[in-house]
């Protein structure tokens, strides 16, 4: 392998997570030790910051081990974020070519020699391109992408770091949920919206208290499975067999057969004042239904951003892996000359929970979705099995919270 | 002060907070060190189980500190709350008066010479009302309310148990949500919908990092000032002239001059495919408004019911004033004699945080709200003021967790 010498460039895009800063921490004190490396900067607002030559010098921003401790347990990108899709690096047109002239021209005025990417699905395309335009031009660069999504949908990788955290928002607010729930002795049902447009990961992790404690929702519905009305209703009524007051987990991305969301069907004849059709969420959608059909109280409640941004409830275990995986990225791309991969986690072993750090070519994961697969949900589809609870708990294991200042979480700003 | 010796009957009422489990620990450890009280029971779901005497020995339930530590921290009423009115003690009325003689044939069978009783506005009209009737018979009995509500909206004390932890909630999610919508650059809108129907104490503390660390959200309404469309239209384009993300919190109480909910009114022409008249929310109905106005991205976020049971967010100061705020109820029905009254806390100081402990008439309290005062809200009633977070910073001070078993938070059910 060929030794490479030069600035490495790091930067964060997508959708925020909790976990996605304690990876740019691991990049930054794996540059910073790296022999290789002589800085490190950062991209604001990813690949768009940077064709705009929004860099910042992260030795210098970064300087002390408070600030990097303090980043490492801050939510969302705090380097900013972008959603910019680049286009075809072998691409006939002008137009699309330009882009990546830019891009590389801007990392030979500064040296860059390495470009590590912390991600997800469309980030891991941007990861892709670059890697291959530099080969094309014959640009001596090493380029990595590092996942991040609490969706935990790339494929390749055992789990994404900002799952585990986002998965113990979840559990754990569920668990109060349930508590908040039993209170009153009328019929009732809470419908709990939990995110994941394609894939239900985040809303499994609803229900691992069934093999902690017992306490679970009622009924889970993840959109792996066609959702039915009439088995929705069965359900619901068994489940009112065994107490009054029905806590239901769904994803917000479940659908009917025909393909339809059940968040805009419930509204198809519905628009407010102004004439905009009205695109409600899944749980509300669900509690009309549920009022309709069983005439019971019925409240909706769609947790929403604090899942990828409750930086007050990280799992330390999400945490300590983000942290290396981010400083692995350093080392695999320095010490062994990987590029055009992303770094996964490979599990050892459940318990004791054991996972190492891997790469893989980041061409065959960019684009592709890994759904929960058939045997962690029950057959009737209203439930997760026991295997599923057993793949998610060590993910959420181990509290880590911030430094609280009068009372709020003291975040890093950059 | 006459010496009254028997037992001690406690029961939780109203919607649930995280701190009302607090005051029951704090209530059962007075009952249990008392000379007066032999035997401390406690009533599922409040006087509605009372009159089905559901009724268990807390002295047997709770009979290590391991289990009265763990209560402590479990949100959510552990005995089971209700809603129930009783009727006017002074009833001329058969059936109104049948309610109360059953309810003290069972103290009477218990031997019930205390009542506990734990809740909000309505639940001091329960205490009130069983205090009027033990006087009009002649039972020997004390009755003292203990204050609980996340809204903090009871007259003569300074604050409410409960609130400490739910403000912190609220406050915790904002620095979070404002650090999640900053990572993109393009403009768009975050509203966040915060409980408070009549007063705004709950959204007033989303805004204490503006005297912390000045990260705060952009617009902040209370429903103590009426809401002006045209007004806020054009607080929010001054607030874009300074960045392109704003934050706005807006309690779900906030109402228009001719006293219709925001959060009704541009659903008005909106209803259901079943014909249902569509009730959003408030966050949900301005999305719409602001979305046409600006044309930018919007997003309505409701807290919904974490504010009031996150269990794993607790204020330390709250717990522990809770929980103080039960032992002193004790202490003073058994020792002082008091009866018909509701435990209050007096603030002796800011800075440092020093609050009394007293106790006021109940029938002073009931059925009325404490607003947020003028001079806490600025002219434009679109923020609060510096003097509002003054007051309600060391309220949220301290932090307090439960024990995580397996990942999840162990909460005790009763």
């Amino acid at each position: 392998m060929k030794e490479l010498f030069g600035n490495a460039i790091v930067g964060q895009s997508g959708g925020p997570t909790t976990a996605i800063n304690a990876t740019l921490t691991g990049v930054v004190k794996g540059a910073i030790a790296s022999k290789y490396i002589r800085t490190i900067y950062g991209m604001r607002n990813g690949v768009e910051g940077l064709m705009e030559r929004r860099i910042i010098n992260l030795n210098e921003t970064l300087n002390d081990s408070e600030k990097l401790r303090m980043l490492e347990r801050t939510p969302a990108a705090a380097l900013g974020s972008c959603r910019m899709k680049l286009p075809d690096p072998n691409s006939a047109s002008d137009t699309d070519i330009v882009v990546f002239e830019k891009i590389f021209r801007i990392f030979a005025e500064n040296d860059i020699r390495y470009f590590f990417y912390i991600g997800g699905n469309d980030s891991m395309d941007t990861v892709a391109k670059i890697s291959a335009f530099g080969e094309k031009i014959g640009y001596d660069i090493r380029v990595v992408g590092i996942p991040k999504t609490i969706d935990n949908d790339l494929i390749e990788t055992d789990h994404t770091p900002g799952y585990g955290s986002a998965a113990k928002y979840v559990a754990t607010t569920m668990q109060e949920i349930i508590r908040d729930c039993a209170v009153y002795t009328t019929k009732a049902v809470t419908i709990v919206e939990i995110m994941g447009r394609d894939a239900g990961w985040l809303t499994a992790a609803s229900a691992v208290g069934s093999v902690i404690n017992g306490q679970a929702p009622d009924l889970v519905y993840l959109p792996e499975r066609v959702f039915d009305m009439n088995a929705f209703y069965d359900s619901v009524e068994n489940a009112f067999r065994k107490h009054p007051n029905l806590v239901i987990a769904v994803s917000e991305g479940i659908r009917f057969a025909d393909g339809r969301y059940v968040g805009e069907s419930t509204q198809s004849g519905s628009a407010d004042v102004f004439g905009h059709k009205y695109l409600s969420g899944t749980a509300k959608a669900l509690e009309m239904a549920v009022k309709l059909r069983f005439g019971c109280k019925v409240r909706a409640v769609e947790l929403n951003l604090p899942q990828r941004c409750a930086g007050h409830l990280f799992s330390k275990t999400d945490i300590n892996e983000s942290v290396a995986i981010g400083k692995e990225a350093v080392r695999a791309a320095t010490e062994q000359g990987v590029s055009g991969d992303m770094m996964v986690f490979e599990r050892v072993s459940d318990a004791p929970y054991c996972a190492a750090i891997g790469h893989r070519r980041v061409a065959d994961i960019a684009n592709k979705v890994k759904f929960v697969p058939d045997e962690f949900i029950n057959d009737k589809g209203d439930f997760v099995t026991e295997e599923c609870c057993r793949y998610i708990l060590p993910l959420i294991e181990g509290e880590a919270t911030p430094t609280y200042y009068k009372g709020i979480p003291q975040y890093l700003i950059l």
